[in-house]
């Protein structure tokens, strides 16, 4: 029996896609090779790398928009310092908004490379709400923000319009909803929620924002050294980029980014109603700011916590714990997870209070 | 029918690596997900990586030497920056050995950090040998060579003694043969070539010579921070470092390096045999700097060129034509090439002088 995977990642990704994944690992391309095995410069994997591009581009609506599109790797992780050395000007001011571990941790990157402006924070709630009212400082390079927090259950609805630079990591909900994806002049993204396996880190970014700090780079943090490579500088993660081809080809097929956010927004729908209304259950983010990706809760009476755990195990649900900065539980409904796995929780929910 | 792959890399795996790996993007540990779908925290992964990080040093032989082992992105690419960021003072001085292609990289990186002094280069003869007669200064933080030239097919033999500390790019010949690994300081490796497939890089390091260098140290650049994290500061390259650990547990069960250099041996010994045997090839690396791993040659008679390509390729050898900074031929024999795939590629060269 196929479980029912909550995981907040590396997460469910499509079924189609794993099969296809699985076939290439012993016969790629009916080429009697497998895809781990064949020169990253060979026509097939060089397909493969083009394709994986063009659909994003194609999906984000960003064709013929002057950006390029990267597969790089080290995760959101590396790009936290990335970011600072391809915009951050010698002298420069960066502006972060804090709305998670995630931001916070972008912010200490940025911050060995010079002066960083934390313009908002919502650490003191434990960061279950995206702050609003702030001001972005005009001399500032860019201004840097996490889309969806996975650990806390957040998610931005609306960006901010602002005259710098404006960066978002968008690893935990790219992919998931329609955005118009050119108000951003570098998007960044670890593949493992809604793109493919862990280990690539897909990168978008407006080719005419580079170049203009005035330092030096080394060449595997320089976007631009990697554009000249049409993202093979060297060697990339080869299956993590193949199966991202598969999941974008699978949303392309689905009918894109309009189609699968009907699919959360009726997942999301379903499990919030739940959650608000059972009384052994309450939400944990700021209803206006939750996660159509992350819904974290908690039981109102924690000593029910083994017979809650029980019951949704026992229903073939994986993945439900929630991170130990929050507690009690956090559904993670990634695009690649079914509305029939959200009706078996909101079901055990229901019994459970049954 | 499968191939005879000589790809310079990524390469071969061995056959019962690339069905468990397959069968692992179904169901991994008959637990119902895919190993690309499960939590990188999760029970199950945390023994994948602690099981290959052990496997690592019980292969080397350095258990209980005060070495660790990480598993991180950017393959050896992104260790040409590391190296000088964890090793090189402020003010220090690196001393750099030129090999070849992936030497002069990692020399130009470690430029952009400080004083780098380039001890002996064989670019005067395209790299076709290793520069023995050269001098490390005393006053250099680090020494950093480059062991196995997949490009132009040499390969150290004797590293040299010295008081600085010891690093070395074995990207292309680790685990392949038998060395006292303990003479090095630093040892870091791209996954595929002997390892596994692209998308992690092995580094093995000595505790004690880091941080001593005075330079403030990016998170993701830090060896010391990956340790700390038990080599999971972020999300691992999940799927590369699974591949990664059933590669090193075959090798294990074959008996470990001192059975694989004998295997490594006789294939070398085969094909060079028959390269300087036969009248139609020519070797292109100086005889005693030879890489057991990558046998670089050419035709005697270029003419003989597109009739030479058929033949090989009538008899299922894949990946046989030499870099373009060299020409010719370059037969790659990694570990997990067996004898009798060379053996075809020499009945095809003495058919072809008959």
């Amino acid at each position: 029996m196929k479980k029912h995977n909550f995981s907040a990642g590396p997460c469910i990704l499509p079924q189609e896609v794993l099969k296809k994944a699985a076939a290439a690992v012993l016969n790629f391309n009916n080429d009697d090779l497998s895809l781990i095995e064949i020169s990253h410069r060979s026509k097939a994997f060089v397909h493969v790398m083009e394709t994986a591009r063009s659909l994003v581009l194609e999906l984000l609506d960003l064709e013929g928009k002057g950006y390029s599109v990267l597969f790089l790797q080290g995760g959101a992780s590396l790009e936290f310092l990335m970011t600072p050395y391809n915009l951050l000007k010698v002298n420069g001011k960066a502006a972060y908004l804090d709305t998670g571990t995630w931001s916070a941790k972008s912010i200490k990157e940025a911050k060995m490379m010079g002066t960083v402006d934390v313009v908002a924070s919502s650490k003191d709630k434990n960061y279950s709400y995206i702050p609003k009212d702030f001001e972005i400082p005009g001399d500032t390079d860019y201004f840097h923000c996490t889309s969806n927090n996975t650990i806390f259950g957040t998610q931005i609805k609306e960006f901010p319009k602002t005259d710098s630079l404006l960066v978002c990591d968008m690893s935990s909900d790219i992919f998931s909803r329609q955005l118009d994806f050119s108000q951003f002049d570098l998007i960044y993204a670890g593949a493992q929620k809604n793109m493919g396996p862990a280990g690539t880190t897909l990168v978008v970014v407006k080719d005419e924002i580079l170049g203009k700090t005035g330092r030096t780079i080394p060449s595997m943090l320089d976007y631009q050294v990697h554009i000249g490579k049409d993202s093979m500088f060297n060697t990339p993660s080869v299956f993590a980029v193949y199966v991202s081809m598969l999941t974008l080809q699978w949303l392309k097929d689905l009918g894109g980014i309009a189609e699968i956010e009907k699919i959360n927004e009726a997942k999301a729908e379903l499990l919030y109603n739940e959650i608000d209304s059972n009384p052994l259950f309450e939400g944990v983010a700021a209803t206006e700011d939750r996660s159509y990706m992350n819904a974290t809760f908690t039981l109102t009476d924690d000593t029910l916590k083994d017979k809650f755990d029980a019951a949704w195990q026992a229903a073939g649900i994986n993945g439900l714990n929630g991170h130990r900065s929050v507690g009690g539980y956090r559904a993670s409904m990634y695009n690649a997870m079914p509305l029939e796995s959200v009706q078996v929780l909101v079901d055990v929910m229901q019994n459970f209070n049954k």
